[in-house]
């Protein structure tokens, strides 16, 4: 996607090197960062410069190609082995981290030269089927519409267009005058932070609103659709997604507003057979009591915005049960939360 | 209520002089401010030193009686009328601040001693009534409750008690073994701040959680029932209350969880005949982009916590329709969300 005159994406890779948007510097700041090793890539993907579940599989996939580039040739194979424990040890609970790694380490069993373009190859397709999603999801948006959107599941979250996103900048492209309500998603405010740096950058008129606003202009008649992402969808159609996402989606029900989920088929996993398999992560707790932003002179801070010592719960995710979705939008098209489609859908994945 | 060893009220009087804590100062400093005068006093409520319906309302009543003993014998009425022309324009929403003011001030017509009484009655009217309401409240608590609440209600915007924290602190004080899930309510933050450190004074176990994790928690069955406050609640019911807790009613009714309103008599307003007739206030924008709090230097600071240039829309309240209420916890029993029962309980005000 452009910013500003020139075009990115949110994990590049050129003989060796990989480039990564510094998502820990935005929104105040726009900087590519570079990694030569695969062991600089481990920390960048730990700390999160990169984040979102398609580009940390496509950066994971990038980092094993580095390691087998970098192997010496006498102890290829034990070089290799080492960094793939130690890149599957960053994020442990990243699902495309692992098939990225497995697929680019099975070529670079083969070939540094294979395993550049295997990882090359999966970064190519996440951006390829995001495209599509904007396409099909496109369709869904009428002129004038009011979408809600929850967390970032735009392009800094994959290679390139993002998920939830990607439908609302080809509508607004086509010129069809939407406008985005974007939730601040408390506590790391990934809405007001990265969704909104994103929608700016591309033009699409959008408004921040507190987490606790939506049910609120639904009941106005100011939401016309909910378009969120997902991070894994299991076989029922139950959806995790960023924590808060269940509320939007049963208030989107009582007020019978259409509630979309954009993802790849990649996300969709029928080993979870309903939402009670999906484990969720907790955080620390700080990131509820604290809050991060730019001080008045300018520089990162935080502040502590809750009561001194008081204890803080912090789910990152929830589940939104398949009953409160409209559809799933994917590179293969609108499918019908159900078994039945989602098993067509991953049989022709 | 005890702050330390120690008992207070939100508002005070004595001898002429009126004592309010300090709640922007809150929760990271415990300060009592002296005000002297009703023009000090007046700009205490604008500033929201002083905030929450019961505790402006008692406050206006001082400030009138204190205006009364500052009035120039030979100049009485003139003073007076001039003291209640800057009262009433101190916040001009606030309902019970117009009540308070209207009865202090025809008792001023009599005397200075006949409107100290007034308003002196007016705050402990205030504080009994919100006694009344824990009792009645805490009924509905069984032991072992796992209660969730939105914004402050607590004693903090009363003058002493609290409506929706009533309840909460009669059950802990009976050992029900109660625990509080405390919404942290963005933009401003009341709950975080105000509510959480209300219930550490009263040692009621309770834990912040970010506006988003409500339903998630309801989902787990980690929440047992609701208790909100009300800024006003309509003839038949549609309750207006701090942004977000129409959000909470609904996921509460998804779920099957009672949700009640805890209010006095004083808050039904059958001049409203419902929902739509409540005007909705919209705050300045950069309550949501912006965040305050404790720098690391223990200084009160705020932070840029959104994407710099970005539009916000910043509803204060919204309105809940009666269906999704449960019953409304008044001083004088529990009713029912409907216009029978409201204009019964307003009969016998």
């Amino acid at each position: 996607m452009k910013v500003g005159d020139k075009t990115y994406r949110t994990v590049d890779f050129d003989n060796g090197t990989i480039f990564l948007i510094d998502q820990n510097a935005l929104p105040f700041k726009f900087r590519i960062i570079r990694s030569n090793t695969y062991l600089e890539t481990c920390h960048h993907i730990k700390t999160m410069t990169v984040r979102g579940a398609g580009a940390i599989g496509a950066t994971a996939g990038f980092a094993m190609a580095q390691a087998a580039l970098q192997a010496p040739q006498q102890s290829y194979l034990e070089f290799i082995n080492e960094a793939k424990k130690q890149i599957a040890a960053t994020r442990p609970t990243a699902q495309n981290l692992f098939y990225a790694l497995e697929k680019t380490y099975n070529s670079a069993l083969i070939s540094p030269q294979e395993a550049v373009k295997t990882a090359v190859e999966i970064a190519d397709n996440d951006a390829n089927q995001c495209q599509k999603i904007g396409m099909f999801g496109q369709e869904l948006i009428s002129t004038g519409c009011n979408i809600l959107t929850h967390c970032n599941a735009g392009w800094l979250a994959f290679v390139d267009y993002g998920s939830a996103l990607s439908p609302i900048y080809l509508a607004n492209r086509n010129n069809k005058q939407i406008h985005v309500w974007v939730d601040e998603t408390r506590p790391r405010g990934q809405g007001a932070r990265l969704t909104s740096w994103e929608l700016m950058n591309e033009n699409v008129p959008h408004t921040i609103i507190a987490d606790n606003s939506s049910a609120f202009l639904m009941q106005q008649g100011k939401v016309n659709m909910v378009i969120v992402g997902a991070d894994r969808i299991a076989a029922n159609g139950d959806t995790a997604n960023k924590i808060g996402t269940l509320e939007k989606a049963i208030a989107a029900k009582y007020y019978n507003i259409p509630f979309y989920v954009a993802a790849p088929s990649s996300t969709f996993d029928i080993e979870c057979k309903n939402g009670e398999d999906i484990n969720i992560e907790y955080r620390d707790p700080e990131e509820v009591l604290y809050t991060h932003g730019l001080s008045h002179n300018r520089n990162p801070a935080r502040v502590l915005s809750s009561n001194p010592g008081a204890k803080a719960l912090n789910p990152a995710f929830d589940v939104t049960p398949a009953e409160l979705i409209s559809g799933f939008i994917t590179e293969k098209g609108i499918i019908n939360p159900d078994r039945t489609s989602i098993g067509i859908l991953k049989i022709s994945q």
